[in-house]
């Protein structure tokens, strides 16, 4: 174990020392993504930075069983008020398809793109419907604690009660009393003892396909059941981390502490994590105002507002840039800057593999100095609540001395050869194993090769250009075009990218 | 639809023509691996050729529902007497996890030897976990209808009862006498009416980890249930296609058939399809033998008894030189036949892309003819019970022309426009969508383009070599071999390789 890692924990509001409850094991539980639609952005910036917490904690020593559920059910359209339609079963009526097959076909989507993040599979991933017994289980034991009742056969979680005796709404930072003024009246609420209760099992209404029998007839389980009864299930009744989006905190995680307080008995979590969401250029993500994109078009820069591609490294390198709980604005320009940022790593990457230390000269003791003190930051700012932004300007500036060292500016001999190794060992543990950054130049061979190609090709462009040789400037943009690559040309040079 | 698909049904024991129940709809069910170890190769084949099926019912125009089970419970270790510890909770135990830790690590490593195969994933891909619920419903059905009972906690199948009123053994062709009389006495046999009587619900003993509450205490599924289970929530009560391997036709299928008769009241499955087992130089494939290797080591040569390592697309090539119900054998001659097999495809493919048709000669009936033959032949043979084997042959056939109008040993416009574009979509149908074979060399998303970009800058070299334009043309040549880019000049023009 190197330092003293520190996590702001959401409940306390504060930083806390992580101590787990039983080292060396380390239960870590996030909630997995709705599959009734493309992965998003926002949740591949929630997985991603989860990720790194998962490979911090196995770096560490940690052994981490990281469960991350995927929900094929019972998330339904207005979740404040737990009313509407099951979006799964919802898509799956649009579609005219089985809502499994829904479940199937965005379930392979979502791990097609984690892998494109390079984000290493979860312990487990529990499916919703793979737990629909326990989940009853549950159900029952609240009503038999007295905080579940039968209503139109469907079952209600008895917010009001449960707050006599147990704090609500502690983790989200809500006043219950707020809650119930601010409670829209709507279908079905009629259902309700108070506005503020929520549903743990829905009845199935006769056109609902996904539907399993229960003590009260067929239904399905409410959202916030699944976590709670996965959670601990793989993790126990208490387990160390549970993470998810900051727009989970209410009602999903405040939920969840409720039904495990009244049905196991148990606060549940010890420490919460909730990452921030995305903007783009200031402004919130959304279709309604034309800047929302998916990540393969992102990868591909297949929308409008993006000027280009950017690969699946760019993007997680310009998520690790930003402190997970602050907000992450999307731009062209700020993505061109990670793109040139993730290969200024790969590129020292790749000159520190090839440094051959040599032990001739006499140790610079402020260089050899530097070097272990940015090795040390890069432990000091990660346990730092995870402050990835800070870490990889750590490792710029390892960078900086790795490419000194490289085109001989500075004697390669000047430090140590303990400095030199834990230089190497740092660096590549924080790079590869710790942000997952890997390098995609020489990740499939014909990439690399399409770059290269292409840099000829744009400047055999260029010079025709400069030559006012306009037939074959206008031929190689042309021929590029029919075969699916577009060229642009700015002020700063010409660049491509897939059309 | 093209010709009449004509299918051997195992419960026939001849072929039948196939007529789906409820057309265009086909449903397909596919046992699925038991997720305790890495896939193996048999199991590789057999999904293999199930993914050709799926791809010809749909080309054939079919809308088909293709379910492939998990199976992540239930497998017990001495299957035939439905006796010893579940394969994955041993698994769990020796290796000290959580049982879904188990599962997820090799569902993943499955998943991903899948890709590798270049297979479709299905369109609905369900968990034996996922649906104890639906499985305790079924046991009580089973027990409802009479042909189920209890002892000490578990649910046996009663097959003589059964057999009284329905066949039993009609898919394996067991007598139940001979069954009878070769059941060996086991522990727990004694809890059985009759050795032959499966379990479908057993009760776990305490140190059993896997284990769901029912109505007949704690326990687990047994192994067969649910295969009977999640074919039929997802695929209805009887539905088109079941497939497996050879080794499940007794007793796995055959208990899945009695169940749904028994429970369900229906005869499940209209064509039942079996492949062929794996040897190795005509043994079996086994651990004591030394000759078993998994397909990683396959692939990558790995294993003392290969003497290279076979792509992925070289074993699927290999798979489909043989009829999925004979034997496969493998051996370093037969692979390597296959991968010259495979890339002479590739090439002629290739090369089929490359021709561009002009209609200005005379032309020659007789090659018109057995170029339409031999597409026609391609339906015809595929159509006989998915004969690869012979498409392959049909194909090659197709290739000798490609390679002849290629060279220019034929000229392309003796035969008509119509037959050189049934030419081009009948050879990339059956090589690409229906096989499943692609082309590894340009496996990359940037490969195709990299041809084109290629081609290109290999044109402008051209020209430049028309012009007397060495510099040009020496610089091209030079910077693509810095990059690592062959390229060799012959009288046939330029070509490229990578260094």
């Amino acid at each position: 174990m190197k330092g003293e890692l520190k996590i702001y924990n959401s409940l306390t509001r504060q930083k806390e020392v992580f101590v787990p409850q039983n080292p060396p094991h380390v239960g870590m539980y996030v909630c997995g993504p709705t599959v009734y639609s493309d992965a998003h952005l926002g949740n591949c910036r929630t997985f991603m930075f989860f990720d790194v917490v998962y490979r911090y904690l196995k770096h560490l020593g940690y052994k981490v069983r990281y469960v991350r559920n995927i929900t094929d059910v019972g998330h339904l359209e207005d979740e404040l008020a737990g009313e509407g339609e099951d979006k799964i079963a919802k898509k799956a009526r649009l579609e005219q398809l089985e809502p499994m097959e829904i479940v199937q076909n965005y379930t392979n989507g979502f791990r097609h793109v984690m892998r494109q993040m390079n984000t290493i599979p979860p312990s487990i991933e529990p499916t919703a419907t793979g737990h629909i017994l326990e989940q009853i289980e549950l159900v029952q034991k609240i009503i038999d604690a007295g905080y579940g009742y039968e209503s139109n056969g469907s079952i209600y979680f008895d917010v009001l009660k449960y707050a006599e005796k147990y704090p609500y709404g502690e983790l989200s930072g809500k006043v219950l009393e707020d809650l119930q003024n601010n409670s829209r009246e709507l279908s079905g609420q009629g259902e309700k003892r108070n506005p503020v209760d929520f549903s743990i099992w829905k009845k199935a209404s006769p056109e609902h396909i996904m539907r399993w029998n229960s003590p009260w007839g067929e239904g399905f389980p409410g959202w916030h059941l699944e976590c709670t009864v996965m959670s601990t299930k793989y993790l126990g009744e208490t387990f160390d981390i549970h993470g998810g989006g900051m727009d989970l905190q209410f009602p999903h995680h405040e939920c969840e502490i409720a039904q495990s307080v009244a049905g196991i008995g148990c606060v549940p979590v010890k420490y919460w994590i909730h990452t921030n969401m995305l903007t783009v250029e200031g402004k919130k993500m959304s279709k309604s105002l034309g800047n929302s994109f998916l990540p393969h078009e992102l990868f591909a820069g297949s929308h409008p507002s993006l000027e280009q591609g950017y690969s699946p490294m760019t993007v997680r390198f310009f998520f690790l840039q930003a402190h997970y709980r602050s907000t992450v604005d999307f731009s062209n320009e700020a993505l061109k800057a990670a793109e040139k940022g993730y290969k200024r790593l790969m590129n020292a990457q790749s000159l520190l593999s090839k440094l051959n230390y040599t032990n001739v000269g006499t140790v610079d003791v402020e260089l050899d100095n530097q070097i272990n003190e940015a090795c040390e930051n890069c432990y000091k700012h990660i346990d730092d609540d995870f402050n990835t932004a800070m870490t990889l300007a750590d490792l710029f500036e390892l960078s900086n001395k790795i490419n000194a060292f490289s085109n001989k500016q500075l004697p390669l001999a000047s430090i140590s050869e303990a400095t030199f190794n834990r230089l190497q060992t740092t660096f590549h543990a924080f790079v590869t194993d710790v942000l997952g950054l890997k390098d995609e130049a020489s990740d499939n061979s014909n990439d690399g090769l399409m770059d290269g190609v292409m840099d000829l090709l744009l400047n055999i462009r260029k010079e025709a250009r400069a030559n006012k040789d306009w037939a074959t400037s206008d031929k190689i943009r042309d021929e590029l075009k029919e075969i699916g690559l577009l060229v642009k040309d700015s002020k700063e040079g010409s660049s491509w990218s897939v059309l």
